[in-house]
């Protein structure tokens, strides 16, 4: 056991322990969800990233050293490489603003570096975890910044499932381009469509959602990186801002870029808001997505009908050969998660006072949950479900030639009183509506049958191109 | 026009209005939604019971004349019957944790008093607004327990709509008692079970409802009066809690009773998150409702086709004839209205700080709109569209003949696996049930008949009772 | 009286009633909040705006005679103009995703128009609400259409309001430019700052909102107008849609174009709830910027009394000369209504089914209150507190003048650990920072005095500035 | 490996799981969250009570046989005894209605009871998965039976924690009995109250919340067993229910008894809407009450101070000394969470379609957090903060005497008025107030002194007391 210490007093620390006493007493005190910092690896390949560039900023404006900065470069590199995340050991849910994530990764990447220095673990004073790794930083501009890039890369693996989700639809469409149906408004027959026209409704929608989704994503990207504590940058060298900042735009990639008010940017959390948002935005129309999939697919027998789903596992204990449509349901809940996330994140947004949001940690892994869950349920409503589904042929060509909704491509000859004046008798007595329209004078069967082609009413000027 | 003043400075007011200077001031801060208090005439009736009550006791304690106490009663008793409530003309959502709404009900009041008197408004020397109408009270106690008793009185209207609604549910199960039909879960067919059952359901989910709303109710009951500023009784007179409390009861027949701790009652809005909880418990279960009541009528061709709502208006301005279930859809909006009044007295209850929560105004007016609009929308589902239900008798029948879901009922006998194999078979052949088990020999047809009674499915120890 | 019928019957209208037999039947069904579209003005004008550039496209596209045409513009003009919107008597949260509203605006510009041509209301032979007035169209995406533009014109008020408050902001951030105080971190003293810079990131928040929401608001102008019932255009002439957009957009400023899908757009109510959630991330700032200016001006006496706000009314009916924080305390309601609102528009836009969006009337009307009560609750917030603020300057002086708080700006210097013990007993002790320094034999008071020099601490480079 | 099959086709299981292929299928659906329901202990112990009285009561009622009944029944101990739990390995988000959790429940059960009986995993013509394990059952009434409980677990567990932190404000609410200080409302200073008055409050708030939570915790004993598929019953023996319900109530110790209407009871998920919204209720206030102690704490030289807090951790990376009040920030997040999971749950039960809800795993998931991160949350915020609490006994003495508040106390005397001229003047000049009523006439110094004892306005009557 090694022995650390800070201003509350000593504490022991197992030897192979990279964290350190400050970590240790974040253990203590957040026994909250069982779940660690560990379970959020963009976060800690984003610290990684964050303390890299600080300590090359640093170095570059004299405030380490060379050898330091190499130490601290490899340390952070093997955090991004994916080694030595279990020493991530502080709760997800934590108090203090981030602080303990944010000393968990300075004494990790300290205890790294000195090992690589060929050091024994604790040798704070050749590299120490807030002289050092957090030199020119504070928990409340590396944890905002770290979080946000977090959340980059959660979206771009989101961005990436709705494709794929997207292109499911896309092949779906084409395949049921030439299937007639009877479209549907407030769940009453409306008039005809396509199925494939649904189809690539769907891919449209989730064509919209992506192109948010990537437009938005740069709000993750102003960062608050040499604002240390409040914003206002003490301890921070001269120009630090306009070192760190490209720094670390080229180390991860992610186009990060200084926020214009560093004050604004150490406290201002809407911009979380605003992304939980969009991922509500999203979260609600894949919701509608899975209930309108789940609503079509209705039946076998005394349902809609219209398509149905691949069979992916028994649906009940007890009803022998049933299919359930799981995996829209399964969508559906994370959607509902999504959307209680971004409840919880309004709160915390909402409660920051003064100079800081204390609530971020809450925030962080909320937008954690959302962007994760929603990837790998867009992956398995792609795979296994909309891949696999089929039209009910038969049955949307029987309830198109049946259809009382044609009556409404009339209206332009006729108009809206007449028509309705058909529609009406047609479901009242069941005759259709060719025979309706010859008993009350209004045109011969012959002429109705010209004019109403299935076919042309799925688009506009039906009639005109009739004639 | 008359002149009044506080210690802000002097204010001139309408001669005709029995408001003053606090009211002028509160019109001037809060012009936020255009609707004022008039609107919200349970509060106002609540307000003057507090009052009232309150006279009686400071009298009964020596803290206001014989005379003052009469001249008060009588005001109050004008609001009570319905007057004057257009002199409430602060906004719904205001600042200041319902005083302005307190200094209107207390200057109203006062000059109504003096009005009784035969006296000119403004004559203050002789009843004020605060040293006696507002005598051993403060705004922190007298808003909370007006809002309290405004929403029992809330309350009680809902649950007459709610009794109202249910017994037209349970007109419908009675009539509908002898309709088999196909049970559905996840959206798939699952059992048979009657129509009747399933408006039973729903009554039954309403009286649940009602029950546990009239248990709830008695979380308004619970009053700080007698608390004052911060729930210590500063400026109350010895015993006046044990005075003010039952009269309030006696007067305004709401079984009010002192909380335990008046410091804690006098912050804690707990109890409107409850009730607050406790209605959006409720509209869920009523957009439940009508999104059944909508998906069992779907169609009239291309869906799900159980039951007819009746027709209430021409359903589009485009298609002639089509008829939409637009009662249900505006019960369902209301419920999500219900569900976002929710989050925002959530966020208000949340908010409070110390001795005091100044968010209650949009807590109550949250409140108010909740119960007035889930009330309305109960009574017009209830007369506009449980009424007029009608069932689909033939297409029901036909699908219980058909239905590959009776093979359920076999599984005592034979156990799930075959079943399964059944089912299985007969959805991907069309092939009736009994012909599928005839030709795998598990039995013949004529066993099967005999066993499988669709009547029988319905209940508990089918195959028992069938043997 | 009037005699009208559509196919559920005749109805009586009173003469002078511009609404028809589709509105009578509207108020019946939806008697729910006794607030009519009346109070929309914004939708009103909007729906106006679509109906004229729908004439003008049916003119052109030979849908319409000239004379019709020219009426419906002259009607629709007069809505423009704000006349006749008391003819909007259908309640704003209504069934039939709008087609009430839709139908009330087909008759009164239908009834307008006559009107204009000499002729009596009802003459729908001449000009009919459905044939004529809604030619080409569909509630389905006249409403949606409407809404948006309705929501478009919402934003450019409240922009205007929030860059009125932003400029108070700003004017504050100038006037405290030289204020120095203790910033704060999770409500604990942090590091020294500048009243100035405080108020500079409010003011930066703000403009961040106004950037974001601008962009944003773009999300309102794809339209979904020749569409028609379900997004197909059946019914719309062939070339409509590019006729119709243009001319929309020229007619009311508004930047509209045609949606990509127009399947999609018809049913997609994403962008309402993205917006929706950009007013969240606006109320989640005003509402944090609101409790902190409550904060920072608590007191008089025992509070933390970094500022004085304006005193606006009385704060209370019981504790004499007592001022109360009414305004921000208004706009916090404000804040938490619109989160309320979100989450009542999510439910709306999840709960979508195929070709259509139902509940988009409480979408509208959520949308509305938002909009609305944030530009009025920006407006108070202004010019009845911001402006009035003053700085408790001799307060904020000698707070600096003792603060420990100092210490964290010799970080760079004599390290964390040392600092932290000076810090630590200049706690424990109340002695200054200096003199403990100089005890623990660690610097002199002078050279402390030297370094530490409380206006070089609001920026970065402190200490080398200071060398 | 052994194989397995269902009517989707044959799958290889590892030789050593207690699952099999419906649970195999489960794992390969929903890769959701990489979170099991393992987790969920509660849940795993609830499943094993419901699967030991089913089987108790078919072993009564002549559906298994006394061989089967005690294997199945010594496997359910072991679940209930901890272990085994590993082998529920479907993700906690899971499509099915909580289908693939039964199965998977009857799976481990069948083949930890064949290994009981000394026979290979697999052999199913024994003990049957389905047949078997789940006779009589369905998981439309075995889940929600078992979420039920598994909630009532977690409230026992909540309740506890709860009691044991009101117990540290009691203590504390006794140890602050004597210390004076100043009450304030929306955050200005209002009257006087005594520091154990405030902590008597907090205690009595959390006291209110055990109270309802309690009485509330019996809406999760109306269950639905032996309404197996939608609640008609299909497949039970008559009179189960009135045999499995007093077993399962007899076996787990939860007083649970049959709902009254099994159909609306299958589906309607209203009870959990219920209990979440009064977990948001104790959220509420939980929040509420940490809010209060980080304001009350806040300083140490430049906020509130009327408390201190213990120092828990090193409160920034950057500050040194600075400690902050990192308790109850955790706290505050967890109850932001608990108010997100209540959107959640809110959702999911809406969201629920004729015969039963699809979305009771989201459910189930959410309130297993509620309850945990509540109790763990309670837990640190009793140890590590609360018991700690010390007061600043200096400062507020100070404040008190030279609090202008006192004046309230006077309105009997002297009237509203006059008590706020003296109030506006005292905080105007700074004089004592004292001086200014002898300033205006009003009353000599002694007079006031010997009136406004502090001691004495901490409760009601305080003049009458004087006199």
């Amino acid at each position: 056991m090694r022995q650390e210490q800070d201003f509350l007093g000593p504490k022991t620390i197992p030897p192979d322990a990279y964290w350190g006493v400050h970590t240790a007493r974040a253990v203590e005190n957040f026994p909250i969800t069982g779940h660690t910092v560990a379970q959020m690896p963009e976060l800690i390949r984003a610290f990684a990233f964050v303390k890299k560039a600080a300590a090359h900023a640093n170095h570059q404006l004299g405030a380490l050293t060379q050898q330091q900065t190499e130490a601290i470069s490899r340390a952070c590199d093997d955090l991004i490489a994916g080694q030595l995340h279990d020493q991530f050991v502080t709760d997800v849910i934590q108090g203090g603003a981030g602080t303990s994530t944010n000393m968990n990764a300075n004494e990790v990447i300290a205890n790294r570096a000195l090992e690589h220095l060929g050091l024994d673990k604790g040798r704070y004073d050749v590299i120490h975890p807030n002289d050092h790794v957090n030199a020119s930083q504070s928990t409340n501009d590396t944890y905002p910044t770290a979080v946000k890039m977090a959340t980059w890369f959660g979206i771009q693996t989101l961005l990436a499932s709705l494709a794929q989700l997207r292109g499911a639809f896309e092949a779906k469409a084409r395949e049921f381009a030439p299937v007639l149906k009877i479209g549907r408004t407030q769940l009453q027959d409306a008039v005809p469509m396509t199925l494939g026209q649904e189809f690539e409704a769907f891919a449209s929608m989730v064509q919209d959602d992506e192109r948010r989704l990537r437009e938005s994503a740069y709000l993750m990207c102003e960062i608050n990186m040499g604002g240390t504590a409040i914003g206002t940058g003490i301890n921070a060298p001269v120009g630090y801002v306009d070192v760190v900042t490209p720094k670390l735009a080229e180390l991860s990639g992610v186009p990060v870029k200084a926020a214009g008010n560093l004050i604004a940017a150490t406290s201002d959390t809407g911009a979380f808001v605003d992304i939980s948002g969009v991922l509500k935005r999203i979260a609600a129309k894949l919701s509608k997505i899975s209930n309108d999939l789940r609503l079509l697919s209705s039946g076998p027998q005394a349902g809609v009908c219209d398509i149905r789903l691949p069979a992916r596992q028994a649906g009940s204990s007890i009803m022998p050969g049933k299919v359930n449509p799981v995996i829209p349901e399964v969508m559906n809940q994370v959607c509902f998660e999504v959307i209680g996330n971004d409840a919880a994140i309004t709160m915390s947004a909402e409660a920051g006072q003064l100079q800081l949001n204390a609530f971020e940690p809450l925030i962080a892994w909320a937008l954690h949950k959302s962007l994760r869950h929603l990837s790998q349920a867009c992956h398995t409503l792609q795979v296994n479900c909309v891949e696999g589904i089929v039209a009910n042929h038969d049955l949307l060509g029987q309830r198109i030639a049946a259809s009382v909704t044609l009556v409404t491509a009339l209206n332009p000859l006729i108009g809206y009183e007449k028509a309705a004046s058909i529609a009406k008798a047609a479901i009242a007595t069941g005759k259709p509506i060719a025979q309706i329209a010859e008993d009350l004078g209004i045109m011969s069967q012959g002429e109705m049958a010209k004019l109403l082609v299935a076919e042309r009413l799925t688009q506009c000027g039906a009639l005109t191109t009739a004639s």
